[in-house]
């Protein structure tokens, strides 16, 4: 096999749910790409990886110091919603509902993993509480044991902090979800916070 | 969301079975590489688009002017097994069953995809048969209508080839498959291309 295309091949491997097979279509597919397009992809790549900050404020992914969001002036700064990862802000925001401001923790409390509240952004967090603006935090993280974990944690971190009014987002059935598919814990979590019809 | 993880999003996007959300991930795990992997790995695509080249003698993929096997002195130069694509050498080429040398057309005839006899490197394939070396052609096209038409097509022009023997890989029914879910044409060949047990 020529060198090159070993190289990019193995390459491609590293990266998630691509094993050698894809690799090779990847690989293939380049070549009917126009040399300039394969630059540009390979220069966006490296280009990514460098230059992307993390917000200085809510820790987003952000082109400079402040991402867009922090940045703009017409969100509401009084509401900031925790989520775990970068990809939660981009499924809140393309709702549209939501016009407050974000903090992304970059995980979850997971033990099993090694990962402690320490390496999760919880002090830049409890800092943006310290500076009084915000009024309500709303904890939109996974309803897995990790998720759960970590929220509890941060209640209760976030309890010490006065004035802030603390918020889940609501656990229930998904629209589109059918009963017959949903474990327990979600039908009697849905019955138990059942919402008044008006 | 920010432009740089926008570009590269999009990005992996244009890579065929890549969606929007893959791409995400993609682009999250560069993040969690060495800078100066993730380096590499744009250099390398940049590098396989612009440095590859087509062997002159039989379109394999190569790093030079040649490919690595038409340049084995140890390989069996009387023999050529013409493929579809450079996938189908490598696969070959894994089971170390075959000494020859290849010829990669770059494609199967497929009057619907617009992709005529000229198109592929049909040419290259009766002048290296001008040559008098070769003594055999090993036809290992797919079984798909285009690939039998391009059999077909393949047999008549070099039928012109004078002592060149033709021959096609087996047909029949693979290891590890089952009768019940084999075509009967299929079937039918392999019954009545039945071999001897000796």
């Amino acid at each position: 096999m020529a060198k090159l295309l070993d190289e990019v091949v193995s390459e491609f491997s590293r990266l998630p749910g691509i094993g050698h097979r894809t690799a090779m279509r990847l690989a293939m597919h380049l070549l009917r790409m126009e040399v300039q397009d394969v630059a540009l992809m390979a220069q966006s790549i490296a280009r990514f990886r460098t230059e992307i900050h993390y917000c200085r404020c809510c820790n987003n992914l952000s082109d400079g110091e402040v991402c867009e969001i922090c940045a703009d002036p017409s969100r509401d700064r009084t509401t900031v919603c925790v989520v775990e990862q970068v990809k939660d802000v981009l499924s809140i925001e393309n709702t549209h509902q939501y016009n407050g401001l974000y903090h992304v923790l970059g995980g979850v409390i997971s033990p099993m993993q090694g990962i402690g509240p320490s390496d999760l952004k919880v002090d830049l967090l409890l800092d943006r509480m310290a500076q009084g603006e915000v009024k309500e935090v709303i904890l939109a993280l996974s309803t897995t044991v990790e998720g759960e974990t970590t929220s509890f944690y941060l209640t209760r971190r976030l309890q010490e902090c006065s004035g802030v009014r603390l918020s889940s987002i609501a656990r229930g059935i998904g629209f589109g979800d059918e009963l017959e598919y949903a474990d327990e814990l979600t039908i009697a979590h849905a019955i138990h916070n059942r919402q008044r019809i008006e």
